[in-house]
């Protein structure tokens, strides 16, 4: 017999199968739920579900939304001859909070990924394209990770667009603001060197 | 405005209100509920429902059940004379893995903890009262944990059970098996000379 009355391990392994939870935490997690009034609880289960009904991709960026159209997609302060192609919706808040970037975005839910099945199709790349064609685009600024992935993505993006003849832009490698050199690793220090600007 | 979607949010701060899990891993596990398909995303608000409406605490031994009683102390293998105490359900799993114990159970569902604001009564004390007064008990094993809060919640209890005549026992402390002495520290290591014992 299991351990846990059927319904709390189903609870756990529900809790565990999502990334970065193991055993125990869900264990953790699951009892902290029992714990919870029945309200609550019930108030945690109801947010999973009408998260899930209601968030949907934006229509033009694929940015996650609740209506047809993302907040900065329909805002007409924002420059739409400009896009920002990143690989996550979180991404899309890491640049927000600079509160410096006016222009759109283009989320491709993931990065390229031969090891683990993901290519062009698992990606919202014709919808980049689409926009590319149909949009007066003048430049489309790469921000996907700077890790291997994210590289291969921006690589492969740059190349479709060539032939609409923008400006296709990747953000800035080097030493972070506030960091010290004796931490920066040998990868970092030589794009930093590479292209150190005039003061 | 809030930057994600309303019932992204939501679900973001359902998930941050977890134990252990801040804002950042909160985002993370709403993402991967929301890119779940509908069906297993419904099923996981169904197993929050489901374990919250089912799963109960055992008339006798307070452990998580779904009957009224809970396999431990239905079953008529286990020795009933013998009670082990412990903090919480998981703890129960803990001891149940070694497959050397035969006795029953009984969960406090905590530990005191005055800072806090945890007292006898927010524990099951007076469950364990009634069952050493009712039934054959010979023996109460305190199993709560080796920290402050444990060590106190056994004393406690030990006073408690003192009028009723029984054994009350405590874990022994020592090193771990398979450890090495070079990393114990200085309080288990003076415990285990105390309870040395004759080869």
């Amino acid at each position: 017999m299991p351990f846990f009355p059927a319904s709390l391990e189903n609870l756990i392994d529900r809790f565990a199968s999502l990334p970065g939870v193991g055993r125990k935490s869900a264990q953790r997690l699951a009892f902290h739920v029992l714990s919870l009034p029945e309200s609550e609880a019930l108030a945690f289960a109801n947010a999973i579900t009408e998260a899930k009904r209601s968030v949907r991709c934006c229509r033009i960026c694929q940015n996650l939304t609740e209506g047809e159209i993302c907040p900065i997609c329909a805002s007409d302060r924002r420059d739409k001859s400009l896009i920002c192609v990143v690989s996550e919706p979180r991404d899309v808040l890491s640049i927000e909070r600079g509160h410096e970037y006016n222009g759109t975005y283009h989320v491709l839910h993931g990065a390229l990924s031969p090891m683990n099945h993901v290519g062009p199709d698992d990606l919202k790349i014709k919808e980049l394209l689409v926009r590319v064609a149909e949009e007066e685009v003048e430049e489309v600024i790469m921000a996907t990770n700077p890790d291997t992935e994210g590289e291969a993505t921006a690589m492969y993006l740059s190349r479709l667009l060539k032939p609409f003849n923008i400006r296709v832009t990747r953000l800035a490698y080097g030493i972070p603001v506030g960091s010290n050199l004796e931490f920066a690793d040998d990868a970092t220090l030589t794009r930093a060197l590479e292209g150190r600007t005039e003061m």
